[in-house]
């Protein structure tokens, strides 16, 4: 809104909106990076209609209900650019192991057997809880029964962006491809008009799908204008991999077949070359950096100075909780900024604004969603989050952008507002039964625990 | 105790003691490394009576004082092996800059013009709601002023092994060594018999501390029975500068000086050579590793790997919040654990549990203090904390070693007891006027912007 329509705005009289968050100093993460002391954001239909100073919001607008920020900081909502959500249920289940070990010993083994419609929704219903108690506002994920995660989003109140998995072995949702594939497309057509939720296709990998599996990803994706969520160069084994397999690296491959386009989202991107990203780049593909999970499987270095100095489309993302160990976004934005320090040797590299942009409108751009999400703008929807200043950790403030990458805590999150719902009030998340969801998460533990005994 | 004891105690009265801790998980890090499910602490005298399952203590002791663990996890306290207390109040103050632009353009500066006594007893109050709220029971202190250091740390009722400082600069306490020596010998004096408060002296480094000043230290540190804090190998400049002056590492510096033994605990040691580790191992030297600092500073990489391997008598630091931003350990361990790994490209190194004892029984042993502190174990001073299992993220629980390290937050710390007494319920501080502190550190917020300003 120009300040010529601001002006306009309010010489009419106070315009009843649906919410005013007000009592905060408002970080806008918009074009000029704009930080409001004294500031307010007005709500109305699931939409920002106006970012400004107390005195500007008041002036035009009334909210039909007011959220206090209570002297803290307003920032969007985070943005977690690739997670597995229902794996929250298996999160310390094994830790300390060599990827392969991990994944063929306990992870796949207790998937197979633990992994049916009924889990990933209680999984999904944790995760939820989490994420909302951390910040975050909208979830990529990538997993199966993606039916069941869609309809646990829904009922957080949360956005997600949900990938139905297609993947070259039987899977818990589908034995075979053709099967996925018609899940991915019934998947499609029943969530494409929601309002907060963004069905997706999800082909795992080009080393776990294959050249036809991927080019019918792409054909459904099109038919049905969704993104696309793959891992993207994770290990140097998924590098050397598909290069013996087909002479090129997993971006080439992608290339070649015709997959790139803005709304394709890789995760992880450790491997890529700088040919690689400039394929990427040029295609309008988004990266979700992972550095905990990265780091805890010791993965690799993602190339962060590089993708940043190149302007790349770089959000930020938990991986699942099986090796992180869980899906707090404020963690990953400290570990971000730390990490791409550390190896680059250069402490200039990634400062706070750049890791917060990353974990916000960096994951919107990712998805090819900037221009609903990721920022404090008029127009786009009302994901937001507001952060109290209650620890005595957070004083004294010098500079509230450093805070929120270098300070704050998921725990210092107080109210969550997504598509302009206050979904928690004062840490009570309004929309789901937190006892029920525990207890729940609780029991199924015993069944992967007897199911690992085998 | 051994059963003997236990069952000839359990044959008299049930013994009154002065706090029992119930209705938890025990995770004591002694020998065997025992996890005592349904367990239970009696404390007596600031000493721990006994650890077991809560029948066992029940059948002994009747606690006058009882602290309800409420499910959650008893633990012994963090161990905060290098930090700068005070610095709490130049947190955020300037980040994201090469290390020398940082402290001769901010840091220095900054504390030039502010530090004073009652700036450090303000900043180390502060530090200390910080640290007890974040489940640390005894921290390792270098600065400036350390008589109000120690008046803090008394007044917060935390455990402080507390250094003052030698430096070949004119310091905000002390214009010349000789000040400088004479300042730290009437600390010593004053509190040598403390039970809280173990004083020491610490020269700043061998680059920032000549010869003479190191061999006075030494001589100061044996007369009165002290450790000596020292920074070590933290940058690769200190590194060349050193070898330049001296044809020495560091470590050779000190160890040329006569100056390491036990009760030596060196900060950092990223620079180490294995001819240095060598050298500090044989002497019982300890080293504090800083990984959060390191990677905000680009300080470079730790040999934690070898330093694990080879038995050294290893902690964890914060270092401090001015390149943190904050001093909380369980986000230490976390780092400390993820950072290992990446570095060493394998997974398996750091587990959870040698990061858990990084943070508690190291850093006794590197102070040499294991004997009191650091396990949980009768006889041994009882500082512990109890983290709860509140928020949704610590559920499922599969192995609670994995939860303290990879999932728990300081924000999780639920009750914290120092030397027998409880300082933190129910995440109130008993010690500190929590408001009162807050306030005074926003006032001297605005003190420091102003000095920076010119």
């Amino acid at each position: 809104m120009s300040l010529l329509t601001l002006l306009v705005v309010a010489a009419t009289a106070a315009q009843p909106v649906d919410l005013v968050v007000r009592n905060g100093t408002v970080v806008t993460v918009d074009a000029s990076r704009r930080v409001v002391a004294h500031g307010a954001v007005a709500v109305d239909g699931g939409r920002i209609a106006a970012v400004g100073t107390e005195a500007e919001v008041d002036a035009q607008f009334r909210g039909k209900e007011v959220l206090d920020a209570a002297g803290g900081i307003v920032m969007p909502g985070l943005v977690n650019a690739h997670t597995h959500a229902a794996m929250v249920l298996f999160r310390g289940v094994a830790d300390d192991l060599k990827l392969m070990e991990w994944l063929q010993k306990y992870i796949f083994p207790a998937e197979k057997i633990n992994v049916t419609a009924e889990f990933v929704r209680a999984g999904t219903r944790l995760a939820a809880l989490e994420m909302i108690r951390s910040g975050t506002t909208t979830f990529v994920d990538m997993y199966y029964f993606e039916d069941q995660v869609a309809e646990a989003c829904k009922e957080a109140g949360l956005r997600g962006v949900l990938g139905s998995s297609l993947i070259e072995f039987p899977a818990p949702d589908s034995k075979t491809i053709p099967e996925a594939l018609a899940y991915a497309e019934r998947f499609l057509k029943r969530w494409g008009n929601d309002p907060l939720v963004v069905p997706a296709v999800a082909p795992h990998s080009t080393y776990l799908a294959s050249p036809e599996t991927l080019k019918a990803a792409r054909a459904l994706a099109d038919r049905y204008r969704a993104p696309i969520l793959i891992h993207l160069s994770e290990s140097s084994d998924e590098q050397a991999q598909v290069r013996e397999r087909y002479g090129r690296t997993p971006t080439e491959q992608l290339q070649q077949l015709g997959i790139l386009r803005r709304g394709v989202l890789g995760a992880h991107g450790i491997w890529l070359t700088p040919s690689d990203r400039a394929i990427l780049k040029e295609a309008g593909v988004g990266i979700a950096h992972c550095p905990q999970s990265n780091m805890k499987l010791s993965s690799g270095t993602a190339p962060v100075r590089e993708m940043l100095a190149e302007g790349m489309r770089l959000g930020l993302g938990t991986d699942g909780a099986a090796s992180n160990n869980d899906l707090d976004m404020f963690e990953e934005m400290l570990t971000a900024a730390f990490l791409a320090k550390h190896t680059s040797g250069d402490p200039t590299v990634a400062p706070a604004a750049a890791v917060l942009e990353m974990a916000t409108l960096g994951g919107a751009r990712a998805l090819g969603m900037e221009d609903r999400i990721g920022s404090l703008e008029p127009g786009k929807r009302a994901d937001l989050v507001v952060v109290g200043l209650d620890e005595p950790r957070l004083h004294p403030l010098y500079d509230p952008v450093s805070h929120l990458v270098y300070v704050a805590k998921g725990a210092d999150v107080r109210h969550v507002v997504v598509e302009g719902r206050v979904i928690m009030r004062d840490r009570h998340v309004l929309t789901l039964d937190e006892k029920a969801v525990v207890a729940e998460a609780d029991r199924r533990r015993d069944q992967v625990r007897r199911s690992l005994a085998h």
